[in-house]
C-alpha cells in the first residue's frame, strides 16, 4: 500500500511542481480535477478524461447521497469502482450544495438540515455524517464539513462562522477513519479578512490534516451551485492565495476550491497552490461556450451557437491539439449544437477539458523549467 | 480510383458473403449501416462506430436538406468530410421522411411537395432534386426517389404506385452523375404482391443500376418515421426477401431498407440480401431499451430503467465483449439513465450498435464456414 504523501519536485517563484502519492495512484501537481457530479463527468467517458491528463476527479457528496445514495454506492465497492474511474477521487463535504441548492435549509451547531429535492424528506448533514458518507464513497481525499459564507461578510460574522467551522473540522477529523494512502483535508476560511485566514490556517494545522484547502473564494449563490461572479474576483483570489499558501506546510498539498477561469488557475498556481476544481469547462461546454486563446478570439472564448460559425471550416482553436480540434470544424460543431445532437456536448466538453488540462501541463512544465514568472505572465495575457 | 464492384466471396444456402468496393473504401457484407440522421450517429463518435465494425453509414437526405442544408454541406466538401466519417456513405432519397414526417404533403407526377417544419415554406422533392441533393452530399451510394406505399395496399393501388415509382426511377437515373466508385440503387416495390415484385425488379434491371434495394418492407406511419409494427412482419419479410433476392443480379449488392430487429437481419441474410439499416439500435438505446441474448433475458431485450437493475452488478449482456459490457454494470447504467446523464446514452448506444455489428460478424463468419443454416437457426432462437 502507498502512503499518502506530497512530494515537492521543483519550485519556480511561489509555484510548486509536485507529485501526490495516494492509495489509488499518483497525481502530478498543479492538477485540475474535472467534476463527476452525480455519476459521470458529463458527456465524457472516464478513460477519455484520464487520457487528457486528469489524474484525479471530484465527486459531489450532496448529489450522490441523494442519487443513487451513498449506501448503494458503498455496496457497489465505492464511487471509483461504480463509475469505472481508474485513479484517486476527492469528494467534497456536501455542505456547499446543501447551502446553495436547497431552498429549505437550516444550520445549527449539530449540522445542516435540508430538504431532499427528490423525495421531500429532511436530511441532517453533520460533520460526522458527511465524513461517513465520503467513507462510503471510498473517497481517496475526504473534505471536512464547514460553513459556507456569503460574500462580502463582516469580520465579526466571519469570526463567528469560523468558530463553528473549526468545531466541525475537529468533529470531521474525529469521525474520519485513517487508512494508508487516504487523506482528509481541512479548509481554511476567513473570506478577505487575512488575519482570520491566518488564524484559521493555524487552528487547522493544530488539528493536523493530510492536506489543506482554501475555501470561500467562490461564495455560494442561493438556489444555484454556480459560482457567483464577484467584483475584483481575480484580485481577491490572488491576495487570499498569496497570503494563505505560505502559511500552510510545504510538505502538504494545497487545494483552492471551486476555481475558476483559466487565468484564475494561472494566478493560483503562481501563488503556490496545487489542486483545483471547477464546473466551468464542462458546464460551459453544454451551453456552447468554448475556451480558446485570446489570439483566436479576443474574449478568450467563443460561443459556437453564433451564426457566424455556420460556414467556418476552422477548428475551435487552431492552437489546440485535442481530438475535437484535430478532426472537427466550427461549422460542424455549430450544426450539431443547433440540432441538439448529443455529439455536440461530447465534442465541446472534450475540448474545454483538454484546454484546461493543457494549461495545467504548460504550468507544470514552466515550474520544471523555472520559467513560471514569464510563462505565467504570457498566459495571463492570452487566456480568459 | 476504385471501381464500384460487388465481389461475391462465398455462399452458404442463399446467404452471400461479399465485399463491396467503392470510391471511399470497401464494405464487408452482409453489412449493417448505422444511421447518421442529421449530422451524427447519435451519442457516438465516428471512429467508435467504425471500430465496432461499421464499414458504411447512412445519411438522411430529408433531414440534411433542411438542416444544415445540402448546399452548406457541399461547400464543406460533402457529408463524409463534414462529419469526419472515414468511409463510404449511403443516402436515402428523402421520400420516406417527406411522406411520414410532413403533415402537409402532396404527391404529383412531378414529385412530393412538403412543408418545411422549421421555416414553413414549401419544398418540391423531385427525382432530379433528390438525386442532386445526394450529389451535393457526395453520397457514395445514391438511392432513387420512389413512392412509399402504406400497408396493406391492394394489387391495383400498388400497380398504380409502381407505375409512378418506375417513372421516377428513370428520372433519378437520368439525373445521376456517374463517377468511378460511386453507385445508384434502384428500389424494388410491390408490397406483398409477389408478381409485382417480379415486374418491379425486371423493370429496374432494364434501366440498370449498380445495386438494388427492396423497399416497402417497413411501411411508413404518418407523423412518425418509426417503423409501423406489422402483423406477421417477419413472415412477410422472409416471403418477400426470398422471392425477390434471387430475381436480382448475383454480381450486384442487395439492400433491404429499414429493417429491423436482430432476428429480421438473420432472416434477411438467410434470404440472400446484403445490406441493412435501422434506427432501432440507436433510438431504442436512448429509451433505455437494450438488446441482449434471450439466454440473458427471455424477451431478447431489457429496459435499464427498470428498478430491478438498481443494484445489479452484472453487465448488460454477459456474452457481449463491447466496451460498455466490459466496464460498466447495470446498476451504474440504471443510475446514469435515471439521472439523465449524457453518458447513459453514449454507453447504451455503444452496446446496441456493437450487438448489431457482432451479429453481422457472426453471420459473415457462418457464411464463410458454410454453416449459415445451423447458425441462423440458433440465432433465431436466441435474439429478439
Amino acid at each position: 500500500m502507498t502512503a499518502f504523501k506530497y512530494e515537492l519536485l521543483k519550485t519556480s517563484g511561489n509555484g510548486r511542481r509536485g507529485r501526490l502519492h495516494t492509495a489509488h495512484g499518483s497525481i502530478e501537481t498543479p492538477a485540475f480535477m474535472p467534476i463527476a457530479t452525480v455519476g459521470s463527468i458529463k458527456a465524457m467517458r472516464p478513460e477519455e478524461v484520464k487520457a487528457q491528463g486528469a489524474d484525479i476527479i471530484l465527486g459531489n457528496t450532496y448529489h450522490l447521497m441523494l442519487r443513487p445514495g451513498h449506501e448503494l454506492i458503498e455496496r457497489r465497492g465505492g464511487y471509483r469502482k461504480f463509475i469505472n474511474w481508474q485513479g484517486p477521487i476527492l469528494t467534497d463535504s456536501g455542505g456547499f450544495q446543501a447551502y446553495s441548492l436547497s431552498k429549505m435549509r437550516n444550520m445549527t451547531d449539530e449540522g445542516i438540515t435540508f430538504t431532499d429535492p427528490y423525495r421531500g424528506h429532511k436530511h441532517l448533514l453533520t460533520p460526522e455524517y458527511s465524513t461517513q458518507i465520503q467513507h462510503s464513497l471510498d473517497a481517496t481525499i475526504t473534505m471536512v464539513l464547514d460553513e459556507c459564507t456569503p460574500y462580502p461578510i463582516s469580520r465579526n460574522d466571519m469570526q463567528k462562522s469560523w468558530a463553528q467551522s473549526l468545531k466541525w473540522a475537529k468533529r470531521s477529523r474525529d469521525a474520519w477513519v485513517q487508512r494508508e494512502g487516504y487523506a482528509q483535508f481541512g479548509i481554511v476560511q476567513g473570506a478577505d479578512h487575512l488575519d482570520l485566514r491566518t488564524q484559521s490556517a493555524e487552528e487547522l494545522m493544530e488539528i493536523g490534516f493530510e492536506g489543506y484547502a482554501i475555501g470561500g473564494i467562490v461564495p455560494f449563490k442561493a438556489g444555484n451551485d454556480e459560482a457567483a461572479g464577484l467584483p475584483n474576483f481575480s484580485d481577491q483570489l490572488t491576495v487570499v492565495a498569496e497570503h494563505t499558501a505560505p502559511l500552510l506546510p510545504a510538505d502538504k498539498p494545497r487545494y483552492i476550491m471551486g476555481i475558476g477561469f483559466p487565468s484564475d488557475l494561472v494566478r493560483a498556481v503562481m501563488a503556490g497552490t496545487d489542486m483545483f476544481d471547477c464546473v466551468l469547462p464542462t458546464r460551459n461546454a453544454r451551453n456552447g461556450h468554448v475556451f480558446v486563446d485570446k489570439s483566436v478570439a479576443e474574449a478568450g472564448h467563443i460561443n459556437i451557437r453564433n451564426a457566424k460559425y455556420a460556414e467556418d471550416d476552422s477548428p475551435l482553436d487552431p492552437n489546440c491539439s485535442c481530438d475535437t480540434c484535430q478532426n472537427y470544424s466550427r461549422a460542424y460543431l455549430h450544426h450539431l449544437f443547433k440540432t441538439n445532437e448529443i455529439l455536440a456536448f461530447m465534442l465541446l466538453t472534450h475540448h474545454n477539458l483538454a484546454y484546461y488540462q493543457n494549461l495545467m501541463k504548460t504550468l507544470r512544465d514552466a515550474i520544471e523549467n523555472d520559467t513560471l514568472a514569464e510563462v505565467g505572465k504570457k498566459l495571463l495575457a492570452s487566456v480568459r
